[in-house]
């Protein structure tokens, strides 16, 4: 898995390097704190294409009028147990964290805690907030709409993004249990990936601008779903919940992440969730159980002696103690990226 | 679509007909009720793998001491919004009415219900409980687990069932919006037709008992999920909150709907939420959102101009249309079947 060619980080480095420069770029402490650590966690475990090489992107929309450096937020709780959450257009992993928490304070008295979060931006990886929740005891559910990249069955083009489902549990003995997966079989970062690297796309993942089915990445514009209608069904909830009950746009009208200009709001919107376990089941019994369930499955069958039966998550958690030792890889172009970004700001670089 | 060699038979028709037989049989009056209105109605959306078709095999769960003719039921309520239900062993869809019902009456006053059903049986189709909250005009969401049919990735064999997600949304001027899927590609009766129909399964649908694919629907012996392990964390997440979150047993575990004896109870969790829209938006501007995003869907431009492009639950709207005025079709061996039971318990047949 290592790859010896790319340079590694420590995350303490990253971290006070993304701080120094968000303090330059007159991003309050709060939301400079948060989003630094959803950046930093997120390549911790692994998942590069939502991780720290984001920030350079981040930063330009700080400067561009795109993300609010310093948001007033407005949180209204509707019911006990719901909320609506004004992100004031910060950073989607600020408003997510807050969010959250709110989700879990409402959940603490009602047993569930619903949070529909407006006028926010992108957010990154959706087990950043969800495992925030397990933390805390909860089962945490995140979810976000995204550009419009999902080929519609039947269609000739893309109508929702890769909305993904994220929900974290607590369980005893080892970190929280993290399914977090768009309703695509791969994310567009890696249509890009093949692109660069000249290989074919596996059959069945992308689609040519008229819907049909290609393996060249070059003439690639849209993801299938997974599993047809049904991963196109999952893709519409999420957008329900994230759109249409935040009152945000959904479908083709969303903002686009890179195609618009820096200077445009996304207008997005994102759907927390926390549940109180000990609502339904004594919860060092739950814990138990939920454990003796991931170790039930590690222990099934294999088709491949060699090959484990993993847990949805069971990846990340061995990238994270990896990469929490070793570091964080960086690839010669986000380094490139990262010191133009010191440069602007005149601050140490990472080490 | 119709097949002209099946019969057809009146829903009214079909309705008294399962009436009659549970009046026979002993069950109570609200319980038969609700599950005859729970399978009328989906085999009305066309839904025949979960419908009318499996009334024989409840009421010889009835007579074999799996379904409980009267059960004594006991809602808790553990917080604003949560509760536990249990279901005493009484017939799934009588228990997941009254539990959304809970549902429902939790929401209204906390913004979101959440109850979780224990000591429950098979239930059916999810779209007959979501539904019943979307009319109500909430969100509704149903998840149960069922038989351990689909392959966990790198395993030789089956874990979790094809636990299905559900949700069911109300809009202006047509009926709800319903998504309702497993985590699988098909449904096992699915397998079971092609078996009957000596007809080979498409690609990657379906292993054998070693967990190698196979197309010969003789030798298949387990489902493939959808997306491989996203398809597989799906089903992960519903046997968690309809498992472990109700106490209820989960994955392998589980009980078999047709393998085990009659008379062993099913021991089935499930959960349903209901959320209120307007504690997040105005319900009327909501409604005519989801309605536009439908319709939105629906006009994207055609790969094929033959073909539409369709709002998941579409092709069960224009089956209900179609089967509410010309009858649901009974094909023989399901006819002969029911014509046993008419006997058994010397009931009038459905003409």
């Amino acid at each position: 898995m290592r790859d010896k060619n790319i340079e590694r980080f420590d995350a303490g480095g990253i971290r006070r390097f993304f701080l120094s420069v968000l303090k330059a770029a007159n991003v309050r402490e709060d939301v400079a704190a948060l989003v630094t650590e959803g950046l930093v966690s997120t390549s911790l475990r692994g998942v590069d294409s939502h991780g720290i090489r984001l920030f350079p992107h981040y930063i330009n929309g700080v400067e561009g009028g795109r993300i609010n450096r310093n948001p007033q937020y407005r949180f209204e709780q509707t019911a006990p147990a719901t909320g609506r959450f004004d992100a004031d257009h910060t950073f989607g992993h600020a408003a997510g964290i807050e969010a959250m928490n709110r989700a879990m304070a409402l959940s603490k008295d009602a047993g569930a805690g619903l949070v529909a979060v407006y006028n926010s931006s992108h957010n990154g990886a959706m087990a950043y907030f969800a495992l925030e929740a397990a933390k805390g005891d909860f089962i945490g559910l995140a979810f976000t709409h995204a550009d419009s990249l999902v080929n519609s069955p039947g269609s000739m083009r893309a109508f929702f993004g890769t909305n993904p489902i994220c929900m974290a549990v607590p369980c005893e003995g080892e970190e929280p249990f993290c399914f977090d997966s768009a309703p695509s079989p791969v994310t567009w970062n890696r249509v890009r990936q093949h692109r660069e690297e000249k290989k074919d796309m596996p059959d069945g993942y992308t689609a040519d601008a008229s819907g049909n089915e290609t393996t060249d990445p070059g003439k690639a514009a849209q993801l299938f779903p997974i599993g047809g209608y049904k991963g196109f069904g999952l893709a519409m909830i999420v957008d329900i919940l994230c759109g249409l009950l935040t009152g945000m746009t959904g479908g083709r009208d969303n903002s686009n992440m890179f195609m618009d200009t820096i200077s445009q709001k996304r207008m997005l919107g994102q759907f927390y969730m926390a549940i109180r376990i000990d609502s339904f089941q004594p919860l060092d019994i739950f814990k138990k159980r939920m454990k003796q369930l991931m170790d039930d499955i590690r222990n099934e069958p294999r088709r491949d002696a060699d090959v484990a039966v993993m847990v949805p998550g069971d990846p990340e958690k061995k990238a994270c103690v990896d990469r929490s030792k070793n570091g964080i890889p960086i690839k010669e172009h986000d380094l490139q990226a990262f010191k133009l970004v010191a440069d602007r700001y005149k601050v140490k670089f990472i080490k």
